[in-house]
Formats: structure tokens, sequence, C-alpha cells
């Protein structure tokens, strides 16, 4: 059996519902942190939640070519606010990071046992501000290549010292993670399967997340590059053969 | 012009950055939760900020027929853990849910100018346990029809006292809300706009979030009822009208 890199199990991550399908290797949880579009940051301030929506990516600063498979810091773009900037700006401040994305609806006889297909990763870490000028670059790059890779050297970079002196980065270096991966058809609890259910649909409502056709700019003058179109069609049959996996697979 | 119910301004919930896409109205706050497939709850805990993905809806048991355009409550089903439970059984635990949906992605000349179109409610709530059985059936209808509008009549209930009983719902009242709601072309800077930049692809990367064709379950013995396929239909339409919309109105 290949050994993975977990994270440990302590009792800030530790799943204690439906731990069937909980996951705590390092590249489950990254993976669907750099999947989802968009993650919720939430951070405590005066005593108060608050969570926003950011964009970010799993790295490593010190070790670009790390895998997602090992451990790895998670850079943060959005818009700081200066209360959190002097508290990331000190000793760090306290965050949790959550990534969803949602697969498909399942409808069993009765809606308690109605699920959702899903895979969710949840961090909590420690922010800090990036001031470190290369750090922030190596940010930068692979925030902008999460949108598509390849596009941070097919755009108008190095940005001026003007636009990075105006992009806030935070790195969450990560105290503990876990993911869950919920996959499959409906389950039905033994006293439902009765003659008088039978009338009632089962199955699967799959949802997709599909690139569709890009638009052009009005100004724009050239053909879509491959770097655009190879990625948008990989996704969109990736995306196709998950929906098929996770509609006719046994549940964990 | 027609008078519109708005969340009044507060410091929690004034949105400071990227305020002219900013929108306090119920209907748009309100709409965006309830087209969320998931939403994601935070909370403190020990001072720690915990942030976790749950099913929700905007409902008021008190005046069923409320629109999307008025006051309303939120409702979360999820695993309450004894601790958010004995927040919540007693001054109510503070929450902040963020909703998000991302419909695509702006490539600009440079990445400083590269953007998402999305749209995200964030709401400031405090969380107490329903107790009441028929609010809980009320919620219960709600949330089991976010899924498919006519789903809890055509499924298996009303719920077993056990099911009942083991099922926890939350209710959000409303402290402060507001949404953002971005969509459109790109804008470039100025200083972008140079023959040199003409070479790179610009434009817009949808994103849509399709119903692909439900998969019945082994057992299932019934054709697909008309309250689902209409509902996926419906809702692929309006979704590809949206794209259509996002990705070429002028941006705010």
């Amino acid at each position: 059996m290949v050994e993975t890199i977990q994270y440990p199990k302590k009792k800030q991550n530790k799943v204690v519902r439906y731990d069937s399908i909980a996951d705590y290797e390092c590249k489950t949880v990254h993976s669907i942190v750099n999947e989802s579009p968009v993650l919720h940051v939430s951070f405590v301030v005066d005593g108060l939640p608050v969570n926003l929506p950011m964009i970010g990516q799993m790295g490593s600063f010190d070790h670009p070519s790390a895998g997602l498979d090992e451990p790895l810091d998670l850079y943060i773009h959005g818009y700081v606010s200066a209360r959190m900037m002097n508290t990331a700006g000190t000793e760090g401040m306290k965050v949790c990071v959550c990534a969803s994305i949602v697969d498909g609806y399942i409808l069993t006889y009765t809606p308690y046992s109605h699920n959702y297909n899903y895979r969710s990763s949840v961090i909590h870490g420690t922010a800090t501000l990036v001031t470190d000028p290369d750090e922030k670059l190596y940010a930068m790059t692979i925030i902008t290549d999460k949108i598509v890779p390849g596009r941070y050297e097919n755009s108008r970079t190095p940005p001026t010292k003007g636009e990075l002196a105006a992009t806030s980065i935070l790195k969450i270096t990560v105290d503990s993670a876990s993911a869950k991966v919920r996959a499959g058809y409906g389950v039905e609890s033994a006293e439902d399967i009765i003659d008088e259910n039978k009338k009632i649909w089962t199955g699967v409502m799959p949802i997709s997340h599909i690139f569709e056709p890009p638009v052009p700019s009005a100004y724009n003058e050239v053909p879509l590059p491959s770097y655009i179109s190879d990625f948008i069609e990989a996704r969109n049959k990736e995306s196709e053969e998950y929906i098929k996996y996770s509609t006719t697979v046994a549940p964990k």
C-alpha cells in the first residue's frame, strides 16, 4: 500500500458526523480547495464571526514543485480590511476556510434520507500578510493560474509597482484540516422499503459546473488560445466523468 | 419608482469594497441564499472561528406567504453539535452565513484587472434551535422544497416521531445583511490599452451550474414526475439566460 500524507486528527478537525466519508489526506483536502472557484474565509472580529467569499490556492513558496499530496500553505487574495490587516500583520489571525462543491441531490423515499453528493474541505489556520515581494509574486502567479493554468505568463505581467502595492495576499499556514466526500446513489432505511412508497420517484439529480464557450471582449483581436480551450475541454470532460462516477458508485 | 424593502446599512454589513456592486435589497439577498445549494455558516467556539457547509432556506413561519422581497428568517438544516446546541439553545449563537454563486471568470490584459462574475450574500444573525414541532415541520418543508419545489408533498411525509426528534433545525434571525452582484464584461485600466497588449486574449469564461438528466435509483419504478422535469428545465433555462446577460451587460 502506498503511504499517503494525512492531516493528523485533532480535536479541532476530527469529523464526528458521517465520519465514514471523512478524508484527512492532504491530496483530497488540497484538491477540493484548488478546484473550488470560491472559498469562504471566516474569522473573528470583536468576538463576532465574519465570513467572506475570497479566492485562494494551495501552494508552497519554499518548495514550489510540491504536489497536492504534500504539506502546503493556502494563499488568499481578496480585500483585506484595515482591521484584518492589523490583526494578521502582527501575531497572525485565526481563520477557518471552507471550500464546497455540490455534485448533486439525492432523492429517496423520505426527506429524512435525502442527501447531497458533495466535496468539502475545512481548513483551520493562521493568516499573516505576505510582505516579501517574491512570495507575493509567487502567490499572484498561482492564484491567476487557478483561473486558467498558464494565464499569468500569457497576460501583461509582472505587475507594476503600484499594482503590487495595492494587492494584499494572506498566507494561511494550516493548523489542521479535513475533507468530506459524499458520492453515490441514495440509501433507504429498511422500514421505508414498502410497496406504498414505490409511487415515489427516487434517484440522483446530478449538478455539473460547466465552462460554457468563452465570450471574447469587444476589443479582443486574437483567436482563443489553446491553453484556454484545452483547459476548458479537460475540465468539462473531468466534470462529465465525475458525474457518471458519483451517480453510480456505492456510497461509503 | 417602486418602493423596495432594504436591509439598513449598519457598521457590520456596510460594503466598503466595490460598493458600486453592493445590494441591500431583501429580494437580492434572499434570492441568492435560496438559489445556493450550499451555505457556509460560521460561528465562534472558544474564541476561534468555525465554518461549515450547511443547507438552508429563507422563510417565514409566522407569514408563510411572505415573498422574497419581505423580511424573512433563515432556516438551517445540518448537524448541530452538542456545543452548538448548548449555545444556540439558550441566548442564541451569533453566526455569519455566506452564500456564493460564481458565474464566470473575467480575463483582461493584466491579472490585476481580472475579476469574477458572481452573486454573494452575507447574513449576520442570531441562531436558535427550533423546538416548536409545527415550526420544525415548516422548516423541513421549505428545506426539502429547496431541492425541488413540491418534493416534500411528493415524498413519504410527514416524518416519523423518531425522524423529527433526530432532525435539528436552526432558525437564524437576521441582524444585518448585504449582497454583491458582479455581472458584465471586463474593464481595462487606461494605461493597459496599448498595442503591445493586443496579443492577449480577453473576454469572459462563463460557468454554468447545470442539472444533468436525473439518474433513477436501481429500485425506482416510476417515470420522472413533471414537478422534477419542469423544475430542471426552468432552472437550466434561467441559467442559460443569466449567462447571456452576465457576459454582455455593462458592469456597474
